[in-house]
């Protein structure tokens, strides 16, 4: 057989697993990709769609014979899907390899450790860097990795031959993968993206409150658009983000609210050098993210 | 003579001054347009592309016959600029109106108050919300403020015909003009753009400063690109417009603060009821602000 693996197991088919599977499918990673979900319209879907071969509503019959199950639920539901997936498979690292999507990695272990007692070996937390506005198996695009990053945080104790199929899995899709420890994954996630949505809700929740709110949105220009897109996102992911990743996000919000207090400072004593300092060094910072940004983005 | 007015004087033949110009120059709206500033080098290339018909280098010069006078120079110079100005004017209300297109008007308003003694009859703040990442004459654009806002923020003691000239001056652009007093205009400028920048500056300071800042930027996404992407903006612009609007910025700042520090109980206190209504009643804000502002957007 010249395929990697037989069985790919999605569990969850919206927009990340949907995509996934797609992908695998255009680049026949494997001879099966199996759907388990809650809805059975999402999975029928995918039947339709060519994108899973088959699908089954009950998790034990699905995991059979898989060789990598894909945990593709919404973060906060991540961890109760493996706290009911791990006690079904063999505790002596011979079932199959268990990877995972969600935004957060230190509560997923957490979840893991507790239910087993300990990170298994076959299990590989990651996360893919991508998403879209749109969600659902019908948003799902067979592209959607292609040049994006890939974050793997394997463990000491994590079976090395796990790790490269998972490496494998997520390089066929096009995406760049990387490993990083579960602690700075989830400090650099707050940072640069649990942070700015909950600065942007707080923004357009203060500014919908203020008194003169009518005049604040209607005046607001492209700035203002780009800053708070964000804003846009599903409250539901967003609470469930938060709440999973509390420490690092608190952590990273304080780091930040020190900063703008210090600005708050210069800006009330009129400090004129001050302001134009940490303005301009960010500034600085924000033009070297964009154009390695630009490099990365480019065919 | 068919043409609204002879003669209008641009002070600074920036990005928005140019603009200005290729638009009253299109439409014919004046027979003559004259510049005035300190770089001799952007007032000659326009008239080499034929933005405007002459230019001097002296003030006095530059303004004689003038119907209209439009302050253009950058925000923190325009408060100077008035002061230079406006005591070579009539003071009985027979000489040219000026207008401004200033990002802040309380402190224009003292500068001219501070100068002549009160408002005078003949000045019409205002501010154009159009703008461009570029700068300089070569940027600007005959539809820079089409389907743009333009507030103007006339004082009881304006002379209405002066408010009448200056709106159907930028009326003539393409703009919508709208009528604001100062105080509200400042408000709601701080909180829809000079608070984001601040923010921006902040996190992008913030993150650059922390001990993963290689790993951060590294594997920021499509969102935070999108959130920062005004600290990109120029500093020293904006340490101005900071600066100039110091006391609506300050309270812009303290109310998103206190926004912010309620939802950083929430996180710590893991109260995902409190997050998820915040963060619900936020994109209801969001998407209604994106829905009428894609309306306005239409041609």
């Amino acid at each position: 057989m010249s395929r990697a693996h037989d069985r790919i197991v999605i569990l969850g088919l919206g927009l990340i697993g949907g995509s996934l599977a797609r992908s695998l499918r255009s680049t026949g990673f494997c001879q099966d990709i199996i759907g388990w979900g809650h809805r059975e319209a999402s999975l029928r879907r995918g039947v339709e769609l060519d994108i899973i071969d088959s699908y089954s509503l009950n998790l034990e019959e699905a995991i059979a014979d898989a060789d990598v199950i894909v945990v593709a639920t919404p973060t906060l539901v991540a961890a109760d899907m493996l706290r009911q997936l791990l006690p079904l498979l063999p505790r002596d690292g011979s079932g199959p390899v268990v990877t995972d999507v969600a935004s957060v990695k230190g509560s997923l272990r957490q979840a893991a450790i507790e239910v087993t007692g300990g990170m298994p070996a076959q299990l590989v937390l990651g996360h893919p860097i991508a998403g879209s506005e749109r969600s659902g198996v019908d948003a799902s695009a067979v592209d959607l990795f292609q040049r994006h990053r890939v974050i793997l945080t394997p463990e000491p104790d994590t079976d090395p031959a796990a790790v490269e199929l998972v490496r494998r899995m997520w390089a066929s899709t096009g995406a760049e993968v990387i490993d990083m420890d579960v602690n700075t994954h989830d400090s650099v996630l707050a940072a640069t993206s649990h942070l700015p949505h909950v600065l942007a809700y707080a923004l357009v929740d203060a500014l919908a409150q203020s008194d003169v709110s009518e005049n604040i949105f209607r005046f607001a220009a492209g700035g203002f658009r780009d800053f708070t897109r964000i804003a846009s996102s599903d409250p539901v992911m967003w609470k469930d983000i938060a709440l999973a990743n509390r420490e690092a996000l608190l952590a990273s919000l304080d780091e930040f609210n020190a900063h703008l207090m210090t600005l708050r400072a210069a800006i009330d004593s009129a400090d004129a050098e001050a302001l134009l300092a940490t303005f301009t060094r960010a500034k600085a910072a924000r033009d070297d993210f964009a154009s390695s940004t630009a490099e990365r983005d480019a065919p």
